[in-house]
């Protein structure tokens, strides 16, 4: 039986997504998967809007933000990590696991970055390596002006390397990474990607690669560089995984069709619409800047968010997520993004607003 | 249009793997996902005969080596590889890249461990942390005595883990991982898993998680113990490729049918069927101490064996493995595991034999 997935990623897969994982997987050392790898490789630099060669890891978004800490830094270095929700954290507590004490900006839940904020902390701590921010931070459903917070970057410390998480931005929010001097930027499959997860990817510049050369700290499968080897060849240093591969092909030729702005823009769109109609359900938005990828949404005091979620998904087949850490049962969170269409969204605040009623009665 | 998989992972996917990822993906943070996962776990324990927790990552299999090597290890420990071929090579190489110095012992490739060879190292080295064998070793078709190697390891050095790599053997040739005391099993989703790339999994012992606890190497996305608090709530740290994960579970149920002794007996008798095959060819085997998951063939002095492959998966489409390293052109390795059928191997019998004759004339 099948239901409406309005969580943020995995996200629905298109028919003819599904379809190519049912057709006969291929080896990775032939010529017939080179040609889709580089397919794939070559449509994901026309999502990020990039020049700079991309390289594809088999693991989930987790592991390419790994990627960029380990690729990018030397034991002792510094960088700064400006956190805007749950997955800001995440870095610093990848840096940490490495040993090293990354500057932390931490902005109130709800709150995008603010450049301000951003150039004092830059001001203060000079010599930085690198700063991470978040495109969306699904958590709390903020998108982050990139393009003002590279400009800070830029301006205050033209020898850090801007690095991006837009595990859940890319494809869905604009995202112009050689316009906007963003250094490293990565992406999971399973979002506005629209291919199941698994698959990650960074676009790394010319800059962020001289610093992979003499970066110290240890890797090896997350290693930028023997990617980087194997990418003349049309091949993945280890056995990549093939069927995803052939899934987010497909999904890319799909963005292609429509064209990356008419993606955007169908995702504002949308976007708008479910802001809207939750504010005509009396409810507020959790983010005061939020994102085109999801909606967060205050619950009204005293309501069981975490019971609200299970009831949809039980009665319904809705699959709707709810808050994470400390807004846990305080929050619902609508995706909007990929291959989720206008039914389904109505369908989500259907069942959302149905529920509502009991507590207004 | 399709062809004939005999290359050593991807292996083909049986029927009703295929149908299983054509369907609809499952949130991973639902209790449909949890049973879905933990019965993947169950039946890994099932076929790696264990009672130890397995844990399960979304990475090739050489992200579950490095797994072992991080989650075991801090700086300046001791560890010795038993290297026989390519495979076995790989581990000095994530060891070296994380600042280790392993000792190792080297094998002529095509010939397994010997037994008494690693009694003597392990008496000149003693204060081993671990040491780490290949089941089978792809890249020369040969299969380890592993109740043998570990006998010994326990013996001479009661401290040092035993580490194994089978990734290509297991679901295929007899592992009995409790029974010969085998602390870590690490294995891949595409081989004789019969899933395509992307998962791997580690079954690790009480010791082996004692070791992890105090293991000082720096990790996070390839972090046991974020793993294993994960397990009481069925669920990973990070988003798993969910599609594949489906796709272990269907080829999991049908190795639970067919029985995993049944497995090993089925893919034993189809590798004598082979060997015996090549021999009446007049080509001898690569491997002294041959494996059953795939039979690696001496070409005729003078043959070209790139040009041999090329020829075949261009004219009959059918996808047979050369050499690698050293070997690159000299031999072919035919593999006869998992899903890979008696008449698959026929056919990639009858095109090897056909092209020999014209040398002979």
């Amino acid at each position: 039986m099948n239901y409406i997935l309005l969580t943020p990623g995995p996200t629905p897969l298109p028919p003819s997504v599904y379809k190519v994982m049912g057709e006969q997987i291929l080896h990775h050392r032939t010529a017939e998967f080179g040609v889709q790898f580089q397919f794939v490789l070559d449509e994901m630099r026309y999502v990020y809007r990039t020049k700079n060669d991309v390289v594809m890891l088999t693991t989930s978004g987790t592991g390419a933000m790994e990627s960029a800490v380990v690729n990018l830094l030397s034991p002792g270095d510094k960088a700064l990590v400006h956190q805007t929700g749950a997955f800001g954290e995440r870095f610093t507590k990848i840096m940490k696991a490495y040993g090293l004490s990354p500057v932390v900006v931490d902005e109130v839940w709800g709150n995008a970055a603010d450049p301000e904020k951003l150039r004092e902390a830059l001001k203060k701590n000079p010599g930085l390596k690198l700063v991470t921010f978040q495109h969306t931070d699904t958590s709390t459903g903020v998108v982050n002006d990139l393009k003002a917070l590279s400009a800070v970057v830029h301006e205050v410390q033209p020898d850090a390397l801007v690095v991006v998480d837009s595990i859940s931005g890319l494809g869905a929010e604009e995202l112009e990474t050689d316009a906007w001097g963003i250094d490293v930027a990565l992406t999971g499959s399973q979002k506005g990607l629209m291919a199941p997860p698994g698959l990650a990817f960074a676009a790394v510049s010319e800059r962020a690669w001289k610093a992979c050369e003499t970066a110290a700290l240890p890797r090896f499968y997350l290693d930028w560089r023997t990617m980087r080897r194997s990418l003349p060849k049309k091949e993945t240093p280890y056995t990549p995984a093939v069927t995803l591969v052939a899934a987010q092909a497909e999904a890319l030729r799909l963005i292609r069709e429509e064209g990356i702005e008419n993606v955007w823009k169908r995702t504002a769109e949308l976007a708008a619409y479910t802001r809207a109609a939750v504010a005509k359900m009396g409810l507020t938005l959790f983010a005061k800047d939020p994102a085109d990828i999801l909606t967060a949404v205050n619950l009204p005091a005293g309501m069981d968010g975490k019971k609200l979620i299970k009831d949809i998904l039980r009665e319904e087949r809705i699959s709707i997520a709810g808050g994470q850490l400390h807004l846990e049962g305080k929050i619902v969170r609508i995706a909007h993004m990929g291959w989720i269409k206008k039914a389904d969204v109505d369908a989500g605040l259907k069942a959302l607003s149905s529920r509502l009623q009991p507590t207004h009665a």
